[in-house]
């Protein structure tokens, strides 16, 4: 029988995160106080992170930095996760390409996200934090963090960006069941929500939108931090897990990527695949491709200028180096709700910039197209964002097909497409939008 | 670090299903041709059935019977699946029992269903079947075989009981995705379903009237046959996987269980976590209980009567001789719509009438209570079917807690309920009846 899927007992589940910033000869640019414009140091972050959580931050120093025994105990609840090769999808594209996906899918709150949930909610409670709050697209942060927050005994507020909200409202619901207060964003709960809604009352949010909320209720409350699910340095590095994991994974196939593939919002999932490959490739001479699989109506990495910005709409965060539509832009609404926001982490921008790392935009139509078809071929119903990345790789297998090469591809499946079945139905019914042409 | 899965490699897919009537004192008696009175022979059932399930169905003698190497494959696409020790759950409970849980919930279609789903499709195409029909309830079976269809290229028709499809959108929007054509049951599309809907134009459906419409449109439709999702003894054995697997998890963990428990709709998702285990009680002196978790306001192990039925609302199927509500039993609206069936598997039956299984009731508030209590504590939501097994668990439990026994409790997670969340939308808001007091 041809082995399907790669399992990896508990105690594989990796010990140290890697820090690719150790092994990066151009290091990103610090981030800037916007009104000192000083660089930021970790003591600057205290007031809006977990301490922990702003040390890993500015951390360029340290490989490995270890996960508390706590944090893997947690991770045990759904990790490892399993690698699968896709020989339903191979066969379905008829390529020579041998294509593997590591499927975060499993996870039970439905993507990768638990995976830096669970240590920042930990950070938190480990120095007498009681409230946390964030933002969240499509609400797989969301979800993920308000289950985190219930294992920490932590109150947990979530700023939904009001489009997902209204699209995707069984996402709502499972905040609900872990107890969050969730609030559609921009709400009238904030100065910046306010602000925002007086402007223009019908602006259906965004991540930027919803991350100015959050930001604000965490530094008006007391004993309250907030928590990102994407972008910075310290959530990549959580998410690394995955990559270290698929090494081992991609070991017991006995093959090793040549290309490395995970959509791309802010960098979470991305990194996670793509950084534990990437670090061969800046130490032991690999040639793996990593390719960010973005949206075409979203498409910072592709047609963004490399600049200091806002990671928020109204410019309560430092100024991060970043390459950006500007905090400002209005992203169309496609279902990727996770994909929605205007700028892309320090580290990836700085790896794209040196050419370390490549980038391609999909077209929302594209996406579902692959999506379906995996689900056809594999039996698991992906995320829309998810459905960017296996666009990538379709489109890699196919080049395959033509050149007749044998390319190993490996795709990162962010997340399961269950609570987003709406989208699915547009898109079958023939009534969803190329958005983003 | 504490063990919290106990996880076992592809090879460990079981090579054959169990078929416990080989082993039973008192076999079940035979189903019975509705007309002439007689025995049920594996060839009465070919017009309806595909034939291997059919002599699968009569199979009283052999104890083991060979799972496919196709089907072990296909199985590989999601098992083995997690034996986990619900720590958070005890901990919240404060009970010195040990509680397992079989997480079936990990399949990508959401639940145990594609066990059976598999095989039957297969051994559709085998024998040059191109059409395969079938009803569902809450959308778990049909979902499921909506995909095993897809992946043995046959046209799929899914009678979905009303209630549930409206409901429960997102599960037809699954089975679309799967290209399987989705009616809501009962419909204009049958005789049956006429003859329904013009006694009383308000029926909310039920599985016994679903399946009548299905088994209509199998035997007036070319090459199509009709695949059923619990009740009939060939998918109890096709179950039996999943407490096979636990079999050798639960050594892995150097624990033996000593109450096992699953929901009750007709009997799949219990007997396949049971049959395994009862089989240690009928020929090595073991003394497990095994716990069958019915709702309350379908009580047809409880407050059933055993006899000859039908297994559909209108009667066009086999008499099964098993403990009933009454064939034309219309059972209250309960989001757990997998468990809305009037009768009892024969196996099951006979058991049950021996008392070498028991069997309890859950009233619809309580099993929320405890989905609740669980999602918190392990971060999975179970489906509302699962949530009768949880609550059972509970009661066990909080048992063990009065009397200080460090009991063994295994149950078997049947389902994830991520589709299902308009009933905790319900449940959390309070607006949940508790349908059965």
């Amino acid at each position: 029988m041809k082995q399907k899927r790669y399992i990896l007992p508990e105690s594989e589940i990796p010990t140290q995160w890697y820090n690719i910033q150790a092994d990066m000869v151009n290091k990103p640019q610090p981030m800037i106080h916007p009104g000192t414009k000083q660089p930021i140091k970790a003591e600057d972050l205290y007031p809006l992170f977990a301490e922990e959580c702003a040390r890993q931050e500015v951390n360029q120093t340290d490989r490995w930095i270890d996960i508390p025994e706590d944090v893997r105990e947690k991770y045990a609840y759904y990790r490892c996760t399993p690698l699968v090769r896709a020989y339903g999808l191979e066969e379905a594209l008829g390529t020579p390409a041998h294509i593997y996906f590591k499927n975060e899918s499993v996870n039970p709150l439905g993507s990768h996200k638990l995976n830096s949930a669970i240590p920042q909610a930990y950070y938190c409670k480990q120095q007498g934090v009681t409230n946390v709050t964030t933002e969240t697209g499509a609400g797989q942060w969301g979800a993920a963090l308000s289950y985190a927050a219930k294992l920490y005994g932590l109150d947990c507020a979530v700023y939904q960006v009001k489009i997902s909200y209204e699209q995707k409202p069984y996402r709502r619901s499972i905040m609900n069941v872990f107890d969050a207060l969730v609030t559609p964003s921009p709400s009238m709960s904030t100065r910046a929500g306010k602000d925002i809604l007086t402007a223009d009352p019908n602006h259906q949010g965004s991540l930027g939108t919803a991350i100015s909320e959050a930001v604000e209720l965490a530094m008006t409350t007391p004993n309250c931090k907030y928590l990102l699910g994407s972008v910075l340095s310290h959530v990549c590095l959580h998410q690394t897990v995955i990559g270290l994991e698929a090494e081992k994974q991609m070991a017991m196939a006995g093959e090793y990527p040549d290309i490395v593939i995970g959509c791309f919002g802010g960098g979470s999932n991305f990194s996670g695949i793509s950084f534990p490959f990437l670090r061969h490739n800046l130490l032991d001479g690999k040639k793996t491709r990593f390719i960010a699989a973005e949206p075409a109506s979203c498409p910072k990495l592709t047609k963004g200028e490399f600049k200091y910005d806002f990671g928020d709409e109204t410019g309560l965060t430092p100024l991060i180096p970043m390459f950006s539509l500007g905090h400002d832009f209005r992203p169309a609404n496609i279902h990727a709700g996770g994909l929605r926001y205007h700028g892309a982490g320090a580290i990836v921008s700085q790896l794209l910039k040196d050419g370390l790392i490549e980038a391609t935009d999909i077209r929302q139509l594209d996406s579902f197209a692959a999506g379906v078809l995996f689900a056809r071929a594999e039996g698991i119903i992906p995320a829309p964002e998810s459905c960017h990345a296996i666009a990538a790789a379709v489109n890699e297998a196919n080049k395959c097909k033509e050149s007749g090469e044998q390319k190993v591809i490996l795709f990162n499946l962010s997340g399961h497409g269950l609570v987003d079945m709406s989208a699915y139905d547009q898109y079958i019914s023939g009534t969803l939008a190329n958005t983003g042409d």
